[in-house]
């Protein structure tokens, strides 16, 4: 299949790129390099030394004698050239990662709210109107979260984007309805990804789009088959309190003999992918694309759920690190519940890999490997989701 | 009260801005002007003649002695001055008009979906960061539309913007949970308004901003008591393809002595109000704000519904006008049902003004006294919803 990767330079996209040419498609990365100037911009590297992406696809090609295409797009404000780029290639699926995805990110300030909104909003709208405009049958495979679910307890295992709702009709009768899941964003980047829902909804509604919408847990590890196929092709990492993830902060805090920081009482449940798995979900539904007509097809990419305190047990375990409870600058539930169903790629043929696995040991090997690119300057979460929680209480800062 | 009016140069935002102002609030009107842009971008003209909006300003403080300030901003695109211009009124209420609000517009190219979707989101969010960053206790009161519940024939009398559904939960037990009403947007225009109830919860929850949106129904009507002080204060009244509502476009036919264009079946049910009861509205949900606080709250902004053929025989009996049935542009029912609450503004004292009454005969003659201005040419509808739709059948040309 011929495949455009928007955002195919970043920690998903980059070794889902990959494995989609590994296994024989023909891929073409579409990207604007933003994620690596917003590096510039926090004063952070990722732990892992990558690549620039020319050298990153020489490799790729010398190393397997595969080629991948690139294009240098801004898809959310280019999009005479996306239209025109969408004409050449006409895929038959687009995976779409061209949006801001760290939550802390798009808290950290009026202009990073807006920043976000405008770039997720613009990139996700600009890509549904030239499918539309063109008349293309393309497969559209877009990145969303877990987190548009939400994060408050709620008495049922998340089902994979619809529910079946009743109330009573106008003369008092049971009437059943299947709607989208009410959506609960926590973040400005969860909101986008929330208003993505709606903006699938309607395409595939009017112009019969077909899309399919992955709602992704918290993605941990960092090298897959492809990406250890050369140092120069090495997946990014990382561990800053805006882009770091909870699972491989606390690794890089193990290896540079810090302290694992738990915001809040630890007691929120998210659910989890290895990033071995997200490439190969990604494959999976790119390509059981012919199965996908009318309403949009949702699939919830998880493989397990846990509690954050859990988690920095189970590290902690395996370093002797210290786990250190510090103030959450997020408004949120200190304490939920999470079960979701995932049955979608179950069926598909997805092996799920899980925490207790030998792939947890490699990467706090490499973590170790590369502590000494560290700066525990960058660890902390310093995004507060508003001025309540901006203001951290004395006790804390003691 | 000080009272901004984003928008306040528009077909609701003048009458609106003068009718606080009346009743004497402090207003201050922040506009980009761009509608009066996109009537030169269309070629049209209001059937009305509307003066400029510094003469109307003007007009207006000599006639009642009563000042509203004007600022140019485009909200959408002009933070930094929406920013300090907030700071520098501090407004106990900011009332959003300042969106793209026609759904053919929105529909007529992917430059149109683009801009609308680009103005919309981007002008409500922009307002939303600025409130927060400025940590004002602003009530913000949203023009919204009853177009985010959609136009399926439902089951229910449409509630104010939540429902309470139920669902089993993993045991199998029935629960309960009240959700903003699952929307289904037939539009670019009204899938930003559905986007745009997404941001207000987010804000309503994150930052405590108090919100109240207005869904509201179809406007029919041109002058109010205020517009009606002076002919330079007249209001504009839209009659092309694009910015035409339904009621006024017909009364435009009529007295341009053309027939009555109902596009499909005309079994379309819609809600109304006049625009005199659109200004009450305003007023009430702004002097109501001390009650919002916490959850967004919601009011359906209408007065009644019918059917677009019955509002075109009403307008036939009056007028002696043909009935003329065209090709549908729209994706859309053909026909439907619609039943909607409107409690809140009557339980805050409106007293609606119905179709049936001498309005809509001044309607009519004020439509011949500008029968003159008509552009024939730019009556139909052009934009169409889809690619389908574009394709017009060959027995509804001949």
């Amino acid at each position: 299949m011929r495949i455009m990767v928007l955002g195919g330079d970043g920690f998903c996209g980059w070794p889902s790129s990959l494995h989609l040419s590994a296994v024989g498609h023909e891929v073409v990365i579409v990207d604007s390099l933003v994620r690596r100037e917003i590096d510039d911009e926090l004063g952070v590297l990722s732990l892992t030394p990558i690549a620039e992406l020319p050298t990153r696809l020489t490799t790729w090609l010398e190393r397997t004698g595969r080629r991948i295409g690139f294009e240098q797009v801004d898809v959310a404000n280019e999009y005479d050239r996306l239209v025109a780029l969408l004409d050449d290639v006409r895929p038959d699926a687009v995976v779409h990662f061209a949006e801001q995805r760290a939550a802390p990110y798009s808290m950290k300030s009026p202009a990073h709210k807006r920043y976000t909104m405008n770039n997720n909003v613009n990139a996700t709208h600009n890509l549904l109107a030239a499918v539309t405009q063109l008349g293309l049958d393309t497969h559209i495979v877009h990145l969303g979260t877990m987190g548009v679910y939400g994060y408050e307890s709620v008495p049922v295992d998340l089902p994979e984007g619809y529910l079946t709702v009743s109330y009573p009709d106008r003369n008092g009768d049971v009437r059943h309805r299947e709607i989208l899941y009410p959506t609960q964003p926590g973040s400005i980047y969860h909101l986008t990804k929330s208003l993505d829902q709606l903006l699938f909804q309607f395409y595939a509604a009017n112009d019969d789009v077909r899309i399919t919408d992955l709602h992704q847990g918290i993605v941990w590890g960092t090298q897959t088959a492809e990406t250890a196929v050369d140092p120069l092709l090495i997946n990014r990492f990382d561990y800053d309190g805006d882009y770091g993830t909870v699972l491989n902060r606390f690794l890089v805090e193990a290896a540079a003999g810090l302290p694992l920081t738990v915001h809040g009482t630890g007691g929120q449940t998210r659910a989890f992918i290895n990033i071995n798995d997200t490439v190969r979900c990604v494959q999976l539904a790119v390509e059981s694309g012919d199965e996908v007509r009318g309403r949009v097809r949702v699939m919830n990419q998880i493989t397990e759920t846990h509690q954050v305190a859990a988690l920095a047990d189970i590290v902690a375990g395996l370093t002797g690190a210290q786990v250190s409870q510090l103030w959450n600058p997020r408004r949120e539930a200190e304490v939920n519940d999470l079960s979701a169903r995932n049955d979608r790629f179950l069926d598909l043929g997805l092996d799920p890999i899980l925490l207790q696995s030998n792939l947890l040991v490699a990467e706090i090997e490499m973590a170790r490997d590369y502590a000494h690119r560290v700066d525990p300057a960058k660890v902390p979460a310093e995004s507060y989701w508003n001025r309540d929680r901006a203001a951290v209480p004395e006790e804390v800062l003691e």
